[in-house]
């Protein structure tokens, strides 16, 4: 036995002595990083990336294992991210101006700390991550059992396990991290059985955390010269003060009052992830201006904040890009798995497992930005219309810009190509145009870039479990949405025009969506279709083109499917629709499909065995319209 | 009549006409601005400012007239400032790379709006402001009268105008801006009378507006890798509650109620600013990397922060540059009038009126910085200790920097001057020599730049009715503090070493104190003298050295006059000492000198009509020490 033992000791000492060998070996271009540094990563690996101007570098190695990051010593950005906050991060892998890089993680495990940003891509070409999972060790949201409620005194409790350190201040709770705290804010249940979002959770949940202020005094004395964005982070407070009110109970289990919707059910999760406006601070991946990107076999266990947010990038192909929970959390990311703004090219998301976030698979859209300022003849002045586009760059030189005004067409009235774009700050840019304005240009209208709107290809992917919607399609090149399973708890897929609150612009067009499985998508209680056309103004003109939506397995609890509206030339066939039966129906009186303000809408061949009354309900824009 | 108004009309239309002829002419490198851009003159001055590089500015001209800036067509910029939060802010006059610029405003009042720093100048060379006034529209603090207390149910009433437009929420009162709001946070008293801080303050503010918070779990849980500031902003709510609270009897009174100090008195001015560590955003001078500045009559009646502040610049002189309040209001600057960290060359304050701020009027100092990485034989990883010093860079190439290790000597034990400065984050960075570094070095050893204190002249001027101190003295090279007036709540002239909490470095030494009159100093309640020499480091070394204090007149309410520690050769020469009768004495069994762990202290022909029952009080380091 003794002389085994001192066999294995001296393997272990070779082992190790093998290891420390590896450290930062280099090898034409190619870093191979050893365990060694994996208490904290940050400092080697950064001071690396930090010389790569000077000693190029085209493949980094991880020796397979699990390396921690910690902020302390990473490198500091101040990033205006779209739909996340405007924050400092930190981080170890600052690719910037990189030709070609590829990470290859060899299986480890990357577990990151605070406020970072596990890969910041700017200005890059070409670059590969794969082989390896990101996740923080301890995350931007907290999670707590339910375990009473009384219906009398509008009470539930919760248990909170040693994982989750909190404090009560001034009656509130408040989550403690290591670099980071928060509050209730946005919350939503889980149904640990099924590990995905509550039943009707929209009855339940989000908490109303908040009500409004009583005593307000002179407030409207103060002038504003400007549009004033109030939903805002830095207006978020204004006049409004708590509702809920929190006590301990015992170390551990805290009682909840006032809450002002249904009571949360006693076996459900209660997961809570701090106010809007501050609680998207460290996605995993940001793409910026990066031409050739590369996803595979990464999986993002948790972020704070989006798995990856791609700005003003090209050709980007995720393929066993996944977001999924670990260590028994209900949640894996706190805001979406993907999400693609003023992206061109290609975006492509095959064999994706994107489950458990708590916002949507996948949002793919431009930005409109007001005109506030015709400041002459080539040149205006626009300001991002949501706080969360705050130093969104809506384009680069040569790109065909389309004047918008959507009271009068979904369409651009007029198109202009960039010049160029000075950036003043966060919400205002100037943007010098190649050609003259044209006279009819006045303030309040829009611009969206029509150049940049990427073809998406969405394939053999599982879309479920999570928050909010599947796919938010706002490109109107091609896209395809092939052969994908979604259970989502809002619409499976969703195709809007939005220019009212978060400015996301694109009308979706040619998309064809076959062979897919709907199961049970839309069950948060939304009164809505699960494929969903959708225009935010109120009017009759076409929006959506050329949709086709072929030989999917629809099998959903309750009636409605498919809502169309704005829509030109759309063909539903080979559909297969069923009743689950595994919720209760929420909205039974409903029709299947709903049709309105749309031409050219052709039904073949489909099976509906559901039970709606009726199947098909179009207004007097298709008056002779029948579901076949 | 009626020709007259005819006559007048033509006469204002031909005025108006010439006026916006005026508007950005330019002539030579000199750029006039007309009065029609006075709205908002944000816009116009940043697009020239912004082409200065292709279409070179020698100097700004402004027709006299009130001009307004507003941020929201201000360039943005993130700014870590030292003594100031790290905060986003907007500007007009992003001086940058200039040569040499002078801006005129002629008489021109310039009123600010919200997040902004008037003027931002950075790696510039000569550069002069001169004639101008700056004021913000609305204030960065607020203020409301005393109108009763109520010492049973330790209540106190507050009448708020209203220029100052609020809202209670959760019990506490939020004081709402245009761009901004704060909370009480921190409050001082004024004197309307005196129109200067109330007499005795520190038994009446700050609010004691939290206490500890009773609701804790896990938080040992949280495992910390490095060294937290908890005094940061991101902690700053970690473990703390509410402890007053708010209630509005009428609109524009509110009762607060728990305050734990004396209740205010009745008649006094309640100033609020809110949190400390996030009430800072807004200076009206920020200099950084400038060599070659100066500001001629300039009054900055508000700042949200300080008057100026100048960091790794030299020679600056400002000569009729004052800081006093505007409208009525009791405070000028939120934070110290002027403030100056690692500057070098020559620094002169002439002529200057430095009343009702907030803080000091001048503190000169470097930074100390912590060893927490040696690296390797030559490069060394520094840790900033102060949240307020995040960014600040302690040096340039060649610069001396000496190591430190306070406990053994106030003075370096090893000299070595920068090679590079690695940015890394803004609490750490790597600086790598040119010199091997002494093998004694050690992680916790400081660092401090022996290259970067400057001259000091301060003459004429008037520092009175401000919060804490006149003069913070950090420099070890020649300071001459002549002719001067002060009147402060706290120290006159404060010598310090501190290292625990500020990280400001420098020994004061080499300072001439002469001809100034000092009036009723240190009359906050605080028990020290009103020229103090002061180390945190309790020990018995030698930190200050050669110091003239000679014919000042110091007519003080109470006895504490000088307080010597740690100093080695020091003149006291000439002074007249009287009792002023102003305020009662608050520590009357206080001698007027004492004398700790010194050496070389002469007194010499000075003349003291006060009546402390013993003028001179010395420890063992010179136990024969007399008076004269």
């Amino acid at each position: 036995m003794k002389s085994t033992t001192t066999i294995l000791a001296i393997l272990l000492f070779i082992m190790i002595s093998f290891a420390s060998c590896i450290n930062q070996s280099e090898d034409g271009g190619t870093i191979t990083f050893g365990t060694e540094i994996q208490q904290d990563a940050t400092a080697a690996v950064l001071a690396r990336m930090m010389k790569a101007k000077d000693e190029a570098i085209s493949e980094i190695k991880f020796e397979k294992g699990t390396y921690h990051f910690y902020p302390d010593k990473g490198l500091e950005e101040f990033c205006h991210i779209s739909n996340h906050c405007d924050v400092m991060i930190r981080t170890a892998f600052p690719i910037r101006d990189f030709k070609k890089l590829t990470i290859d993680g060899q299986g480890s495990k990357f577990i990151f700390h605070g406020i970072m940003i596990p890969f910041l891509i700017d200005h890059s070409k070409n670059i590969t991550v794969k082989n390896l999972s990101i996740d923080w060790y301890e995350p931007f949201h907290s999670e707590g059992l339910i375990i009473a409620n009384d219906e009398v005194k509008k009470t539930f409790d919760m248990k909170i396990s040693e994982e989750y350190p909190y404090e009560i201040r001034n009656g509130q709770i408040y989550f403690i991290k290591e670099y980071y705290e928060h509050n209730l804010g946005q919350t939503i249940l889980y149904d640990p059985a099924r590990k995905a979002i509550t039943f009707n959770t929209e009855k339940y949940t989000n908490l109303t955390t908040v009500k409004k202020a009583k005593v307000r005094r002179n407030l409207d004395r103060i002038h504003y010269k400007y549009e004033v964005d109030f939903r805002g982070p830095e207006y978020k407070k204004l006049g409004r003060e708590d509702r809920l009110f929190v006590e301990e109970l015992k170390p551990g289990v805290v009682r909840i009052h006032n809450h002002g919707k249904k009571l949360p059910q006693v076996g459900m999760i209660l997961s809570a992830k701090g106010e809007q406006g501050f609680n998207r601070v460290a996605p995993a991946f940001r793409l910026t201006h990066t031409y050739g990107f590369n996803a595979n076999n990464v999986t993002v266990h948790h972020a704070g904040g989006m798995g990856l947010i791609a700005e003003n990038s090209a050709d980007l192909v995720l393929d066993g890009f996944n977001v999924t929970p670990s260590n028994g959390r209900m949640v894996s990311t706190t805001a979406d798995a993907t999400h693609f703004v003023g992206c061109r090219g290609k975006v492509i998301l095959r064999n994706c497992t994107l489950t458990n976030q708590l916002d949507d698979a996948s949002n793919i859209h431009g930005t409109y930005q007001k005109i506030v300022d015709v400041l002459d003849d080539y040149r205006i002045g626009v300001r991002m219309g949501h706080s969360q586009q705050q130093g969104f760059v809506v384009g680069i030189p040569n790109d065909t810009l389309g004047l918008v005004r959507l009271s009068k067409s979904f369409q651009p009235y007029h198109n202009l190509t960039i010049k160029s774009i000075q950036y003043i700050n966060g919400r205002y840019q100037i943007i010098t145009l190649n050609e003259k304005l044209p006279k009819t240009v006045k303030e309040g209208d829009l611009v969206e870039n029509l150049s940049a709107y990427p073809e998406l290809l969405v394939e053999n992917c599982n879309i479920s479990n999570n928050r909010a919607r599947g796919l938010l399609l706002s490109t109107p090149k091609k896209s395809i949405i092939r052969n994908n399973y979604f259970s989502t708890e809002m619409e499976a897929i969703l195709i809007p025009v939005e220019s009212g609150h978060w400015y996301e612009s694109g009308n979706g067009s040619n998309i064809i969506i076959t062979d897919n499985v709907f199961q049970d998508c839309n069950h948060s209680g939304l009164n809505r279709g699960i494929i969903r056309f959708e225009t935010d103004d109120d009017n009759e003109n076409i929006a959506f083109h050329n949709i086709e939506i072929t030989n999917n397995k629809i099998n959903q609890f309750d009636n409605w499917i498919l809502e169309i509206t704005n829509t030109e030339k759309l063909l539903f066939k080979g559909n297969t629709i069923t009743n689950s039966g595994t919720f209760p129906k929420l909205f039974p009186e409903n029709p299947a499909i709903t049709i309105k303000a749309s031409k050219d809408i052709v039904f073949e061949g489909n099976k509906y065995s559901g039970d709606a009354k009726k199947i098909l309900v179009a207004d007097k824009s298709l008056p002779n319209l029948i579901f076949n």
